[in-house]
């Protein structure tokens, strides 16, 4: 699987996720700006991963702050932070990698010279990396429990090593199932408007030999009625202290229809999609994008010219739906708010009872 | 609105669907095989429209008829027939039209020559047509009481005029509604595979004049749940005797969501929708299409090679999830078995309830 995002000689080389599959092209950041403008057109995606390009994103400030000492760098940085913050405003991870990297500055500042501020940033967004990978191993590893022996698995967008840098949240823990004998196949929705499903799902799970179907979005619904999903597992761009899930557009129909068809429906993310000064979903921002995403899908006109689109890029789905929310720190079930505490609390497994199988 | 099937000098133009918007081109059908090629392609398409086409079908198999006299030409028309009905199994409007114009060339048979077959083959098949635009109009201001005087509907695939010939079912019902001066703006699904939303109901409305927004299959939910939908109406292919209904791919999540968010959910469709041979949904067979039509819409590759699809083209919604179904013969309310059977037995209004407000 090609890198979704790479650091090496001083930029930032990005996977271009728009041209997938057709092409593998890398776009060179060599700015924050050229960060943000990847996220923001969505060249990276996925909550995880554009978490890491924006931490990169601030240590690039740093890395080409000229003049004004360490003091000057931390203010490029912070400037930096700020526009990535801005690109998209729905995943959580964006501004806490943000942060962080910006932190990391601000302390080696206070006690060096710009060199350790560039060092400390770099270290800091390759820390974040580091620990995404290691995150998607956790979720694999707790999240595979809850899948079937063998069954039909769902899941929406895309939430592997695209979407994460490491194995993936969702993907991640259907591909670890897979790899440890489970006998699955997946359906992979296609996820309109831009296709992540279609596009990029389908050519993860081709590298990983795990066998699925491509379906409409619509699809959905006679698949569950029909009996032909025993698991839908889908990943999280921000979770609310409640454990209310913002993802992709068509997440919540498809956990409505679970629970219409007494399917469970699991949530996998890390703890960083956690954003715990939200109580509840209504306190979560959810992006509109352009129209022509809608109208225009990859350039092809499908609706009369003057046609109005709404292009809501995420929904909500009350914690009400979620029968469990698989986190890097272990698996956590409902009452979501205690168990989402403790798990931000100590990093620990957040939860006392055995782990278990959501559908067994 | 340009004609989307017409009768003239001895053949049958139709519209063909699959390049709207872009063109409005017309197919010149000829014999039965032409029209049969129109159906299963979906130059033509719509259950009542298709009903339509299926009746001039079967009456230019009497039209072209060499030799073997009344009784040949019958013959050349039941093999027409049973090539019109092969071609979609879903809609009920289909057979129903293509034996109604077979019966008639029977009965002329028994009195009479070829050239009375003929007639009334084409007689019985003009009066279907007709049949089907009085039929929208019933049911247009039959619905119409149902819609609020202001609100948000929403709809899912086309049932206007490019499927019906005259104004309309679900459509139809949004139509009359304002033309009464109800001030509606419509959320148009763009109806994942093949676009009948985005591209023919979009057109529809845009020449109607009625305000309306398109959204993908998979952003419905978020509408309902933001209280953005007051009324969700669509129409049928087939119904069965319980009022289970098979429509377009994508209903039954509208439907499940709907009740979910408790927002009316309606159906409108000509009696000749309903199959009373079918007691339930079960009994109602649902037509898979090919994988293409998801892997490459319009052509479009949008999925690595190699990934497989499935394309069922209906779903079936329950009767317990439908607040109403619309009937030429009168809105029919819960429970649906004993009111389809009163408006097939005398096709009046089958419910003695004054008709009301689904969402009054």
């Amino acid at each position: 699987m090609p890198a979704p995002v790479a650091w090496s000689g001083g930029e930032l080389a990005v996977l271009d996720q728009r041209a997938l599959p057709a092409r593998e092209r890398y776009l060179r950041c060599r700015t924050p700006e050229d960060v943000a403008e990847a996220v923001r057109s969505l060249a990276v995606r996925g909550a995880p991963l554009i978490g890491v390009a924006a931490g990169y994103g601030v240590a690039l400030a740093a890395a080409r702050s000229r003049g004004g000492g360490a003091k000057g760098a931390v203010g490029d940085m912070a400037r930096a932070r700020d526009l990535l913050v801005s690109t998209r405003p729905t995943a959580a991870n964006l501004a806490v990698a943000a942060d962080r990297v910006l932190d990391a500055g601000r302390r080696a500042a206070k006690r060096g010279h710009k060199r350790d501020v560039r060092q400390a940033a770099l270290d800091e967004a390759r820390a974040i990396q580091l620990e995404e990978e290691r995150s998607c191993l956790e979720i694999g590893r707790r999240g595979a429990v809850l899948v079937p022996e063998h069954g039909n698995i769902l899941t929406h967008c895309n939430t592997g090593a695209l979407a994460t840098g490491g194995i993936g949240t969702a993907l991640g823990v259907i591909a670890t199932a897979h790899a440890a004998g489970k006998r699955l196949h997946v359906w992979v929705t296609e996820t309109r408007p831009l296709w992540q499903g279609a596009r990029l799902t389908t050519w993860e799970f081709q590298r990983l030999g795990i066998p699925m179907t491509l379906v409409t979005d619509g699809a959905v619904g006679s698949l569950m009625a029909r009996g032909l999903v025993d698991l839908a597992i889908v990943g999280a761009d921000r979770i609310a202290a409640n454990g209310d899930t913002a993802n992709k557009i068509g997440t919540y129909p498809i956990a409505v229809l679970a629970d219409h068809n007494d399917i469970a429906f699991v949530v996998a993310a890390p703890l960083s999609t956690v954003d715990a000064a939200a109580p509840d979903g209504s306190a979560i921002v959810l992006e509109d994008r352009d129209e022509d995403e809608v109208t225009r899908p990859l350039g092809l006109a499908i609706a009369p010219k003057g046609t109005h689109a709404a292009n809501p890029a995420f929904d909500v789905t009350p914690a009400s739906l979620i029968d469990a929310i698989v986190t890097d720190a272990g698996v956590v079930h409902p009452p979501f708010g205690s168990g989402l505490r403790r798990a931000l609390g100590d990093g620990r497994t957040p939860d006392p009872r055995p782990e278990r199988s959501a559908v067994g």
